[in-house]
């Protein structure tokens, strides 16, 4: 499964600890308590943590900060070659971002229900995406409009498109 | 199920109209082909379209975008009473962010299939969610190390945290 070799255990440690540190420190703010490092080469390229209720921005969780950082400092928006710790197992919306974003590896200390019995969605979201759409709590629906996939037809003659 | 009344058929029509318009002109652009809008009491608030490869970031998907200018507008972190239209099917990614904001109805126009048919990973990435996190493709593995949990001991002990 794994080809690269991936950094001693005591690297590995060593990133994990700097996600649970990023992850007490925002809990000690307020804040979610969640973080996350990006690594390549070795190196901590980024960094993030919860900022959900201080940036009022739901998607800002410690992954998707840490992505969007690690993204930034590569100029890409692909991590090759980087692995990415995090706190706790991300949720689904992070573990998108993450195929998304196509790094080698991600670790994580706490699983989902640690998450659970913290009273945070995780596993909620992991199980109703599991769920056909029409079965899903939260009320989502088909609504096709005449015109509706011709968007597919202008990406795929626009000759200049960049694939992700 | 629905409990508020959701708009007529033709505003939900022009809603649709809008964000596949985003997409259209995204596509035209050389960004990835999908728009969002975010309404609410009958009005856009907020417009989001693909900004992946155009910001180098990979969780510029629409939907994320719509989300976070709405946030912005409405100075919150959660879409109280509102809908929002997606060109495609969201993400898993962008329907983790939807389940995170808690908007009152999400609406798309494409399927999945038709993502995928256009060469994007969304169908590939809800099957990879389904499976255990042993049996990925993308390598996700627990690494605990002394100290994992410790954060959530720091966000139950802080009284003045804002639940999300």
């Amino acid at each position: 499964m794994a080809a690269a070799p991936p950094g001693s255990p005591q690297d590995r440690s060593r990133f994990m600890r700097e996600a649970l540190r990023l992850a007490s420190e925002s809990a000690r703010a307020g804040g979610g308590p969640f973080g996350a490092v990006v690594v390549k080469g070795g190196e901590i390229i980024a960094r993030g943590a919860n900022r959900v209720t201080a940036s009022r921005d739901p998607t800002a969780h410690a992954e998707i900060e840490a992505i969007r950082e690690a993204c930034r400092v590569l100029d890409s928006f692909q991590l090759d070659g980087c692995d990415v710790y995090s706190s706790t197992e991300p949720c689904p919306m992070c573990m998108g971002a993450l195929y998304w974003a196509r790094p080698e590896r991600v670790f994580y200390a706490s699983g989902r229900e640690v998450a659970a019995r913290a009273g945070f969605d995780d596993q909620f979201i992991y199980d109703e995406l599991a769920r056909p759409v029409g079965e899903r709590r939260l009320e989502t629906r088909p609504l096709a409009i005449e015109g509706s996939g011709e968007e597919f037809d202008a990406w795929a003659e626009y000759e200049g498109r960049v694939e992700y």
